[in-house]
């Protein structure tokens, strides 16, 4: 994919990645193509750069979390920064610390980047203003996860020229979907169409002020789209009556292999981990055009980039 | 010990270690002799060698395990790799993901091998078919636990000349363990007499097919043995009503000092923890002939050297 | 502050760090003075040194922690020591296994040096006869916590000219706190005075033979001191009746603004978490005079000194 060098800056003008609402397309391209880079690291056989030795990550994760934790995690150790790890369950947050109390406790032991995952939203822009740490969004509640929309882009622009005219669809339950809501922001920004698409329960009224279409029919949305991201849909959130059964679900939303041979040229992803047969269908998990597990290696990529960028070794030289 | 150098290959003709049915008495050695190398850098001051650097070892735990999982841990940290760990609890598998989606996950972050210890026999082999990870099995059900054998293998052989004429017995619940498993695959490949003991409900019928011998006596065990590994009794177990009471179980099948004496040569081991009075009584385990402890060192040995022999750069300079 | 270089010696003449009942002055100041040099290297870009490369650190923790852990495992990271962690919950303690054979056995694994939290008092002690570590105690039940005591005395160190006639009172549950006692044990050492202050409930009878003052009035306590330091109230321990409640404690023992204009030079000092409301008034823990957070900063330097002043190898050369 061609990027524009001319608006492409050499550095970050921010301190921390909260969410993607003031990062520019020359700002989200200067993190993509630092990920393509560290992405060729990740296939040598010495998957190391010594970048970031002496630098200390903190993941700081208030939420269960598998993937996002270990990307974080690997992306740190590849970079050569030390990394300490807290999560929630054993940790003195039970015994009623404050969120401030614990980052700032976190923060004197000589941290330098703090990656958050918090079921508040604001969290992390929270302690942006009451600490002095380098902050890196890891996912807070419904709001935003933007390191997760850049691999998006990131993986979607392996396979396609130009964002301009390009056409995604998001799938499922956008109103509880931080990936969607940051989606919505590095595609906008980048000069891609997005078309929402799920039950009338699942998509928040009004949204069309974000510069989205919005449909209640998959086919509609998929006649129209280049690539269709699936969102996962939380099992536990059944109870709450939004749909009849994840049964229905899939026969009204669900991407099947008749979807893929109907669109010969879609490309499918999906944030992980997916429910087989709910918002895809099992071989369309395994199908060549789904890009699901070129997401994931991006993953640890664009978190390296955005490690890189932020660390506060590098802004300072940026400054100079 | 002296190992025969004409049939002791250079290299490993394997791709993952599953269990020990396809490795030979060379490929056996093999690991052996590299185990002794890496056990003398456990005893310099300084433990680590940069082996593999860049290489990141994925330790995969759908079991509860402590000492394991330190070990294999410890076994990649002094051969300098990075490693990655995935415990069950906390992970995504709760949210109703495939073993089979975590580890391509996983592996998509660009993890060059993984050790996996699963509830589910055969866990490993299915994974090394359909994915592209080296697979190193660290306990699989009841199935296999090849670094098992292959560290008390190791210990014994540093008590021992030969494995020719060697006999070990191997007392406790046979049915459900992976470790005597692993053993009888080991001792019998490498020449070695091998004599089951415990309860009859707790040896499977016919399992003489394996080349051992069968007794439910304990005297008569020991009388032909060089050496007698306990295994751990699963205390969660006795509900089932396989033996009466751990009173009983250690009465007729616990090694007590007065056995140590009346066998002035006999070794003792056990893959541990020990349940003290049951298995072993408390002297025993303390015994200068109980060799316990060497085992447990001999663990980060025997994984080092697989982890080396296994890694994939190492596999490629074998090919060439 | 300045010390008195003539009775600092250049290497502990102990093997381990129990308490502090028989590190002396000079002792003492010889881990200040080093802590010191570690302390600036957390303020470098690159917060490493390789002083502890291929040295093995067990991280054993059969209580739950933070802070501690978090500190310890930094502070050994950034000596570029390995370490390993082992925590109560999922390890084989659950499966019946003594604590001297979990010790056994990690330390069978080559571990240089064993750091353990326990909830019996001793547990350190007795580790230390049994087994052949080097033993750092991060908190016995009620007994020591002695690098808590260490950061504590480096911190006051940066805002004194000598702990000679100093004052120190001490506020809270004295009977259950390890970092009173170590606290106590430090200062005395050191020269300074001490006044324990807190409901009679929780202040054990005949504690003067200690050589410190006890009081049950906060503004006694107070008026004669130059550092208070607030003890974190147990709330789980509320039930037991020793108090009626966090707000009457706050009113008889909270430390507040009203304080601290009273006492325009007090220094506050707590070993965190803090309850805010209840030890101390929400402002006052934000206070130009609450030193609490580099009371964490030096908890990394001070468990950084107690590593490198221990470490086997560091030993050998103290010894030659």
């Amino acid at each position: 994919m061609a990027s524009d060098a001319q608006d492409t800056p050499s550095s970050l003008p921010h301190r921390h990645l909260l969410d993607l609402s003031d990062y520019s397309a020359g700002d989200i391209r200067l993190i993509l193509d630092t990920a393509r880079e560290f992405r060729s690291v990740l296939d040598r056989p010495i998957k190391k750069v010594p970048t970031l030795q002496g630098t200390t990550v903190a993941n700081m994760f208030f939420e269960p979390s598998t993937r996002t934790k270990l990307s974080f995690g690997l992306a740190a150790g590849r970079l050569s920064a030390e990394t300490i790890s807290f999560s929630k369950s054993g940790s003195s947050v039970k015994k009623g610390e404050t969120l401030r109390d614990t980052a700032e406790n976190i923060l004197a032991m000589k941290c330098d980047m703090v990656v958050i995952r918090h079921s508040s939203p604001g969290a992390p822009h929270y302690l942006s203003r009451v600490t002095d740490a380098v902050l890196v969004n890891a996912g807070d509640g419904a709001h935003a996860h933007p390191t997760q929309a850049l691999l998006d882009v990131l993986t979607m622009s392996e396979h396609i020229d130009t964002f301009d005219g390009l056409h995604v669809s998001i799938i499922g339950d956008i109103t509880h979907s931080r990936v969607a809501r940051s989606n919505i922001q590095a595609l906008r920004t980048l000069g891609a169409e997005v078309t929402l698409c799920g039950p009338r329960t699942m998509i928040p009224p009004q949204i069309e002020h974000l510069g989205v279409h919005v449909t209640h029919h998959l086919d509609e949305a998929l006649d129209r789209s280049d690539i269709v991201m699936a969102l996962r849909i939380q099992l536990e959130r059944q109870d709450e009556g939004l749909f009849p059964s994840l049964r229905e679900y899939h026969d009204r939303f669900g991407i099947t292999t008749e979807h893929m041979e109907a669109h010969p040229d879609l490309l499918v992803m999906h944030p992980g981990p997916v429910n087989r047969g709910v918002e895809l269908a099992h071989d369309v998990v395994d199908h060549e055009r789904a890009i699901i597990l070129s997401q994931v290696t991006n993953g640890v990529a664009v978190r390296m980039a955005v490690l890189y960028l932020l660390a506060p070794g590098r802004q300072t030289d940026a400054a100079e």
